[in-house]
């Protein structure tokens, strides 16, 4: 168990980056995530995603094979069934109520360590943005970092 | 990408409100967690809600049409159906066991962007507790704040 | 509502710890999270959890009844089926892409607060790490302590 430690926490930085989705499906962020964290020159601290809508999603999956997300896509899709007779709210289409249930099981808000100055994620993890309704949307995540 | 930086964290603020529910259902703490964070003088950070409970939680959730929480309330109930056969764990009746599943499926801890110092949720964003036991309880959530 | 402030963020510490699962199931993080906290001797603030893994996962849970971890299994197996005919990604096995499902269903991050320089959990809860994998791994948990 390596341990870092400083007294004071010397950096802050945030910003709100948009993400042009093309659909139902996953944007990978982790670049975006990558530089954010490089440019603001910390060593050691926190990165938290923040996703401003109720329609889409952050997770964190697997990034090497494309299977991982169809499977994902395919299991979400049979257990959020879009334009269920159950929902009331399908004002904007079929696809509505299922995307803010989506949305709910997975995550607004996710924190991954920085480490040694770059985002401390594991070798097989991605930052994904899920956009869950059909129409690709401009969507806004904002990433706050704080750390030493 | 407009892009905010301080060289210090410089405000620190920690609260714990006591929220009263009324059973089953959703509960707003959109204008709590921001009196907190306006009354803590930062302008640019990240609040933490925490809810220290297993059978209620918290999620951010489309604000506009309350169809929405009702629909997230049936899709629920029908997922994790109360005192369906396969639990044991039934002491406290059949609103125990799925109380803590739904728990699991949502979040316990949720982050916000404090930005231009206020809450950085998108227009339809708000935070709630959703307190899944029939009866109302009283639930604990922790605020912390950190930034500049 | 007690209300705890500081004037600047002077602790920040950061380590990974190792824990070996033994298959399925969960493993109790709660002691190595109190005791880092305590190592890092700051009053207030916040712990955040990061799993640097795709299949397994964090949670908070009741620590009181061995049957509700027994019923959070059950439920997530009738759930998130190992093997269903929908899976392609099944390289490693039946198991590996309900693993992928099940840690997007719950969390790879977790935040707690520090409350009087302990976890700020509330009576009947504690950090888990979910193995969702049928054979023991050795998985990395990053813990991220700032505060004052």
């Amino acid at each position: 168990m390596k341990r870092v430690e400083a007294t004071a926490v010397t950096h802050l930085a945030q910003t709100t980056v948009v993400v042009a989705t093309a659909g139902r499906g996953l944007v990978n962020l982790t670049p975006q995530a990558a530089d954010f964290v490089r440019d603001s020159r910390l060593n050691t601290g926190l990165l938290t995603a923040f996703v401003r809508h109720t329609s889409c999603s952050l997770l964190i999956a697997e990034n090497a094979d494309p299977d991982v997300h169809r499977d994902l896509e395919a299991w979400m899709a049979s257990q959020v069934q879009d334009g269920h007779a159950m929902f009331r709210h399908r004002a904007e289409g079929p696809d509505d109520m299922s995307a803010h249930i989506r949305s709910v099981l997975t995550a607004t808000s996710l924190s991954i360590p920085v480490i040694n100055g770059g985002l401390g994620l594991g070798t097989w993890q991605s930052l994904y943005l899920w956009e869950h309704r059909y129409q690709g949307h401009r969507r806004e995540v904002c990433f706050t970092v704080m750390g030493a």
